[in-house]
């Protein structure tokens, strides 16, 4: 049978999603949960990677187990032998043509910044920090910019292995929120793709927040975009700040 | 001049506000900075204590100094000396006769708890967990029962070394709230009093939570607290669901 599953996990401290021989990483422990559970070798295929020290609220990984198990027993006997910094939320028997990597048509993340003079230590982990204060309005306009497809070799790992480096972003949004416990706003980089370059996400969050600080404005972005310089692109913003928020099937 | 602090801090890696020996608390962690900033020991009073693996979203201390130095250069030289689980958020200048415990006139805390099948590893740190569903109408009637003065020597600690277990709670609600990242709803038990006898919160959410699971009722509830027998109280509830939100002062 062939599952499904949405899983969250608290990057902090784990290298990242890819199994890396004796490397603590999100793949890892649920190959070794699954093949436990299975009771011979598994292989878990993820949506896709995420790097060391980024999170999950939906990210999905398939499976076949030949066991016969149902989806609820499952989704129990793999947080029985997780660690609480990953979970799966939901299970699910699914066709077996589904592969949480080539199914997927759409992806969606999250990059949060506390911006305000302390970085409140219940967002120490979930968020990247700016003390000086954002200009959000500025960050709107450019966000519009990179909507669409467009080659993003400047905004992603310069050793990145894939060969076309064109993807479309179908949505990128602004959103302010007030946490009451952090006393400052948390700014919201929400971002749907039909894929992401490594460090994409990053590569562009870095960007707006360069903008938001007056150091970037919308010329050297839209210059960034179509002559594909690298020096004109922000930093790349912190991993901490990066979430996986979904990922869309048909 | 004396300082007010308001303080966050997450406790998971803290054995709880007070000083004791070299154990990590935020007491001592405060401790250390201010005195390494004043060049001499120096005494920070704290509203009260926390127990260990409790949060802050506004724990209040304060502080005497002799060095001159502005409200906001003092929170900038604590926050660069103690970690990132522990943040002063706010200081500011008050009259000499301000103290952090004796000034105190209310206290509210929260009480969280995430309902539903699976624990968010978002909510590892900052809540406890129930998977069968609550009876959250049952609860909000038995809640209204702890209102008002009461000798609360069955909903706290044995070893309580207050004389007086008289405490008046002034407000207590429950509130739902559909946190979107732990797909499931969290709820916050809200208390505020004039005092609190340790465990006290915990205490009254751990029966709040029986209620919730229909293994009290009102009538227990009742006897508990005329009677004061410990034995009809429900169990004390984890110490990581538990937050100091804020300190009242006239």
């Amino acid at each position: 049978m062939n599952f499904k599953l949405t899983i969250q996990y608290d990057g902090t401290d784990f290298h990242g999603w890819q199994m890396q021989g004796d490397l603590r990483t999100v793949q890892g422990e649920l190959t070794r949960a699954l093949s436990l559970i299975e009771g011979r070798p598994v292989v878990v295929h993820g949506s896709g990677r995420t790097d060391a020290g980024v999170h999950a609220e939906g990210q999905v990984a398939s499976v076949q187990l030949q066991r016969g198990i149902s989806a609820s027993k499952l989704r129990a006997a793999i947080n029985g032998n997780v660690s609480s910094d990953v979970r799966v939320m939901e299970a699910e028997i699914v066709d077996d043509d589904f592969h949480a990597r080539y199914s997927a048509v759409e992806k969606t993340y999250v990059y949060r910044v506390i911006n305000g003079p302390v970085k409140s230590p219940f967002w120490v982990r979930y968020a990247d920090h700016e003390s000086r204060n954002l200009d959000l309005e500025q960050m709107k306009t450019c966000a519009g910019l990179f909507l669409g497809s467009h080659d993003w070799t400047t905004f992603s790992a310069a050793q990145s292995d894939a060969e076309n480096k064109i993807r479309t972003i179908t949505r990128l949004e602004m959103l302010e929120r007030l946490v009451t416990c952090s006393r400052s706003r948390l700014i919201e980089i929400e971002v749907s793709a039909d894929g992401f370059l490594r460090y994409m996400v990053r590569s562009i969050a870095g960007t707006l927040l360069a903008v938001g600080r007056g150091e970037l404005d919308q010329t050297v972005i839209e210059r960034a975009l179509t002559l594909g310089d690298r020096s004109l692109a922000g930093p790349t913003a912190p991993a901490c700040g990066l979430t996986l928020l979904s990922v869309r099937y048909n």
